[in-house]
């Protein structure tokens, strides 16, 4: 860093893209009110990363230092080489050929969709750029946006409400069972901006749908920061499964922001595949239980390089007989660091929670932590936790390799073994990339 | 809180506590020279506590309000009746019934002990009050005393340092296996000072002993804050086990500071039966464990009406194929607040750690909050925990029921199954007067 920027100086850049967001979304008054409010909690609001400072906040604010990339993306076939390539990787061609179907990827100015989910829209499937729906569904966005959020609550949930841009808002309609997954792809390009995507989640009654984000950065990037928020709504009985896939590349650092509010019956299964968490991942996920309401954040978590990957996740168990699950389980390979630390608090009786995380240590360079916390309020919750940490036992191995594995293949076929549980949840298509990727990473081959 | 009382006017009270004691203490000026020490690091030391406000820290300083005590206690017939009782109802004239033997009381001047220890002396097995072996053994106390604490650390660890008086000193000769468990009993009593014991346990290679710590503060008294610090040296292969019946009245404050470095091979098994816990207990053990050392904190908690108990525990496993177990058992009434936080930290190869945390919440009014941690440096150690927080089964209570136990017995029953195994290696006769103060406080009867 070679110069030293003030916070002043981030409050004149921010408030820079406010206005060139204001006019480029064509957006209404009361929605740059809130960018402003924002801008104005930004400088008063607390910085508690574990990682970024606040002076390389204030860095990344003034420098994103990335590289040109085309205004424009269309389609696939507009995207740069590289891209493309790190598209097919993750088996989004074969995707795409198989559903033609809900594929909506983000840029740093909007959401590229196809026609195919103009059709679906008529059956109650609105995805939209978050933009788009400020302008169209104005009253519904106001009822939900930051509405689990406050923006003063840290220099980050501040700088990214200023900036917000981009991002998918998603409206499913009572009773409506989306049969396919949605598939959305972030791919952070330009520049001036930041990649600060806002995601509205909104589920009405008995509705059900399964929407995966995949975040890839593609080598094009040299240095950046990506604050996406979610904000989630599932109304009573809706059934909603998020599946976010990571791969960013190493230099990247995320602060996934998610929250969602589960009404009564309400079902929501959050799962995080960590294959590249960039240079560091801090991620605290909030949840509110309704009644009988449910929820599941599964993390699967690998830790390469010098990986800071730190994965929180607080469920407040507020309805009679709501019940939550957390779980993780990591692979942690040379000096990186995974922390996790999911809090169940039971506040209604016969609510039942658990956490649990599991973890290979594969180097003894690496360091995992795990923090897990149990509250309870309540004589009739019952909640429990169980961890484990430990390496791939040699008996194992041996037993693997008596049978004529090389010790490589016996190592991912293990590693396999003990993340599968977790990705039960995965379309097929993604499963096979996924599991590449991972036999890559436990052979030093990435 | 009538008065304010400044940082200041707390200094100058030490101040002269500080001179009083040296000059009772007949002590060495390099004693002297660590309170002072400690009175200034009180001043720009951090105040940290969950539960006493600085304000209330310094109220405490300058007000410990406690009513009069007869000053000299030489046996247990010259205490008054109502403490008399309470020994009773513990069991300690049965012991010294049996034993006869390695009974000392602590009042706030001194160390009571008898003859008996005294014959033991020539075997090797040292017992002094620690203000006596500063005097006569000042190189073994000086390479001891405040070697695994920084006066610096908080104002409480400031605070004691200043104004420690009391407290045992116990010395173990190489090869020494004590026969019989060792007692010692706090009774806090005088007033103007702080009830502030400094304990230094050293423990030869390969002896070995058990010390039993019951902590019982009469009804005399009404307001206190009970601060012991207790550092445990255990040599390699030394075998060793500090028990601590906890049964303090509701008004006291204690902050038991426990730190302990184990040797190679050594072993030392540490449990806290806290069956009265005062209006807050807040500890936060710390052990560092060598090679093929083990560690094991028990720890029985017992929260009733409006207690805050809060119990951590640091275990660092530093030497190859050291162990530490860290295990809780918690019932939880009233509107009590109880956390447990133990932390396990393999820093060495072939080390195995476990955390477990179970706890009953007898009503809904009650908190239970557990947060453990593991960290592993390396890529072999072993790292478990695992928790249950929940009710009576309603089943089981009916079960029993429908065998003729009224619910009373049958509660009481459940919960002492519940809790016995945690009690192994508490002598006998403890075990009944436990269990008969268990009983009583199940049955809503203390």
């Amino acid at each position: 860093m070679s110069e030293t920027i003030t916070l002043r100086d981030a409050k004149s850049i921010i408030e820079n893209q406010i206005e060139e967001l204001a006019k480029r979304n064509k957006e209404p008054e009361w929605m740059t009110r809130i960018r402003y409010n924002a801008l104005e909690a930004f400088e008063r609001a607390p910085h508690r990363d574990p990682v970024i400072s606040e002076e390389e906040l204030l860095h990344f604010i003034a420098k994103p230092e990335i590289e040109g990339l085309p205004e424009k993306v269309e389609s696939l076939d507009d995207l740069p080489p590289e891209m493309k390539a790190l598209l097919d990787r993750l088996g989004i061609n074969e995707v795409e050929q198989k559903y033609i179907a809900g594929l909506a990827v983000q840029t740093d100015t909007g959401v590229i969709y196809n026609q195919f989910l103009q059709e679906w829209a008529k059956k109650g499937l609105i995805v939209l750029p978050t933009e788009e729906a400020v302008r169209k569904y104005p009253d519904i966005v106001k009822e939900h946006f930051l509405r689990l959020f406050r923006a003063d609550e840290s220099k980050l949930t501040a700088y990214h409400t200023a900036v917000w841009n981009g991002g998918i808002f998603l409206y499913v309609r009572e009773g409506l069972k989306v049969p396919f997954p949605l598939h959305l792809f972030f791919l952070i390009q330009e520049s001036a901006l930041a990649q600060a995507p806002h995601i509205i989640i909104i589920a009405e009654k008995n509705s059900e749908f399964h929407l995966i984000e995949g975040c890839t950065a593609p080598i094009l990037v040299r240095h950046s920061l990506h604050l996406d928020m979610t904000e989630a709504y599932l109304q009573d009985g809706a059934r909603a499964q998020l599946t976010v896939l990571q791969n960013w590349p190493e230099y990247v650092h995320t602060r996934p922001m998610t929250r969602a509010k589960i009404g009564k019956g309400a079902r929501f299964i959050n799962t995080t595949v960590g294959l590249g968490s960039g240079k560091s991942n801090v991620a605290n996920p909030k949840y509110w239980v309704d009644e009988n309401g449910y929820v599941e954040l599964n993390g699967i978590l690998l830790g390469q390089k010098d990986w800071y990957v730190d994965l929180g996740g607080e469920m407040y168990l507020q309805g009679k007989g709501a019940a939550g699950i957390n779980a993780s389980k990591a692979v942690i390979m040379n000096e990186s660091r995974v922390i996790t630390r999911g809090v169940i608090k039971a506040e209604a009786p016969k609510t039942k929670g658990h956490i649990s995380c599991d973890a290979l240590l594969m180097s003894d360079r690496a360091v995992m932590e795990t923090y897990p916390g149990l509250v309870s309020r309540v004589d009739d919750a019952e909640l429990s936790h169980e961890a484990a940490i430990g390496k791939i036992r040699e008996e194992e191995l041996f037993y693997l390799m008596s049978r004529g594995l090389s010790e490589e293949k016996a190592t991912q076929l293990i590693v396999r073994g003990f993340l599968e549980p977790m990705l039960k949840d995965i379309p097929m298509e993604f499963l096979v990339e996924i599991r590449r990727i991972i036999e890559l990473a436990v052979s030093g081959g990435m």
